[in-house]
């Protein structure tokens, strides 16, 4: 599994690579949160997501001689994986549903991968990729369950320790934004090492809290449907086999937001930060905006985890979230 | 005059004390651009603008027993200072128009700032300001013309004139949102001393393009007016008496761009790299995106210099900056 060894193993090939995101605070923010709240602002990373992070350390350690790599995924991992092939001269095949999102389709496209869409309805997605794997010799990026992704999440984790410290914080939660929990996991692996004051914390949006509820149980549970949320970046059907032990181990419990609250911290990232966050990336920051019953005392850090968001949701949040939330996107 | 022992003794007493602000890049820009275009992100600095450098090497450089600051600016020139003279401990009096947008009038006092608000149209802002000044013992700190002003601002070319280094880029224009000239200058004045390769040219709104005209007739010109355009914060009369000198010898030159281009840019910048600019702080992205042509060949580097927007005009950019431009702000 991934070890404090195998992270900083990471974190050296990454050096240089990838960029080290800002700490940000604003007096606003801490204004409406009743305490301190420092930012890790990741949207500001390569392809606008820590997946970039990730997906260099398992590309940067797969074996003289591949072929290529192969991505599933209609999201921020398609990006990071993209991204990181182009830069070590491997091509990058991603296998994309042909309904995804003309922005994240061409997103992919633009850094290089060669896109195979596919039929939601009539195709399997793990077949057409295991087929794609076999004949073109092409290594699979999973975007979680891989102790090298996790291990390259987790420089997330260092640089928190290494910036709350300067900032002279040394207890505080982590809220991290969670889908399969490969951040989260490596975050909290990351900090047991450098900074054990603090705790990791997944947050999920409402009816897709799959790992709350599993930390709450202690054992992995599904969520009832993996659809219909603006939070489409981190919607999984349940924790990952590598990382919920690690979670279960090591993380505080889990905290739950509405998509209502997602779309009022991206307006207050927008004007107190000037940064872009997708819904999603806005989760922890809701939870440590809105939910400061449920946190320990003193200051709180909250990751950023993207900013890929379609325009015209971004200006609706900006515009004001008050406003109806309109229908859920479509799976 | 500012010299670079001034700003290096400026930039001493910044350290620690603002950001350094990261250097960001996107593939989509490049593309745009047709060519590498690097964006010094200052819509990331304390209070969501350069304008907290300059506040705080002035503050920071008054004498003992200063009783206070004023700062004459409805914009983010009193922002900053309001910043500033917060972390020194010292009351801050900012004259603002009373009819200034609400967004800045609360910022202003969120940060702890005494705000005396005037009748536009039936007082001399001037002759206020040196009244409180004199009655109260306040130290008046300008927003360009000022020596340790642009001492501070050039801190913003020394932290350039490194990150391009590091990026391997010897040779290139540095393209600056340019008001009265104190940022532009103290760029131009770091970049003398550290990076000689590195040329600063002054970018402006069509129609405010005083320095431009300034620049190519080799003397001082003014604007025809100095109300009526979006990019509000980089609004003036005419080059700074301290700024235009320096200008003059060091700067390539000026640019001009269309409110149209900076909104166009403020979308880029939103969706490419997930920052928030107002369109005076746009305006450089928008020559280094579109006015190609005019620029030096290879890569070039954008000062985003700040990012103080009404939500809805930036919904309005982000949603589509081809839609009509609608009337302008009044002055």
């Amino acid at each position: 599994m991934t070890d404090i060894a195998l992270i900083e193993a990471a974190a050296e090939r990454l050096r240089g690579r990838v960029r080290t995101t800002p700490l940000l605070s604003s007096p606003r923010l801490d204004a409406v949160a009743g305490r301190p709240v420092l930012v890790k602002a990741e949207c500001l990373q390569h392809t606008g997501a820590f997946k970039a992070r990730g997906a260099w350390a398992a590309v940067s350690a797969l074996p003289e001689g591949t072929a290529g790599v192969l991505a599933l995924s209609s999201g921020n991992h398609a990006q990071g994986v993209a991204w990181a092939a182009r830069a070590h001269g491997l091509p990058a095949v991603v296998v994309m549903p042909a309904d995804a999102p003309a922005v994240k389709i061409e997103g992919t496209r633009a850094l290089g991968a060669e896109l195979v869409l596919y039929d939601r309805a009539r195709e399997d997605r793990d077949a057409l990729g295991a087929r794609l794997a076999a004949e073109r010799g092409l290594a699979l990026i999973r975007p979680y369950d891989d102790r090298e992704v996790i291990a390259g999440q987790a420089s997330v984790g260092l640089e928190i320790a290494a910036q709350a410290a300067e900032a002279g914080v040394a207890r505080a939660d982590v809220l991290v934004c969670c889908g399969g929990g490969g951040l989260t996991a490596g975050i909290a692996l990351a900090l047991e090492a450098r900074a054990p004051g603090l705790r990791a914390r997944p947050v999920e949006p409402d009816g897709f809290d799959d790992t709350a509820r599993s930390l709450a149980a202690g054992r992995p549970v599904r969520n009832a449907r993996v659809s219909g949320s603006l939070c489409d970046a981190i919607l999984t059907p349940e924790p990952g086999r590598l990382t919920f032990p690690v979670m279960a181990r090591l993380c505080g419990p889990g905290l739950v937001v509405t998509e209502d609250e997602a779309l009022r911290a991206m307006a207050l990232a927008s004007s107190a930060l000037k940064i872009v966050l997708e819904p999603g990336g806005a989760v922890a920051l809701a939870a440590a905006l809105f939910h400061g019953a449920a946190l320990a005392e003193g200051p709180v850090i909250a990751v950023a985890s993207g900013g890929n968001v379609e325009p015209a949701l971004l200006a609706r949040a900006i515009a004001g979230a008050t406003a109806p939330a309109g229908p859920p996107t479509p799976g």
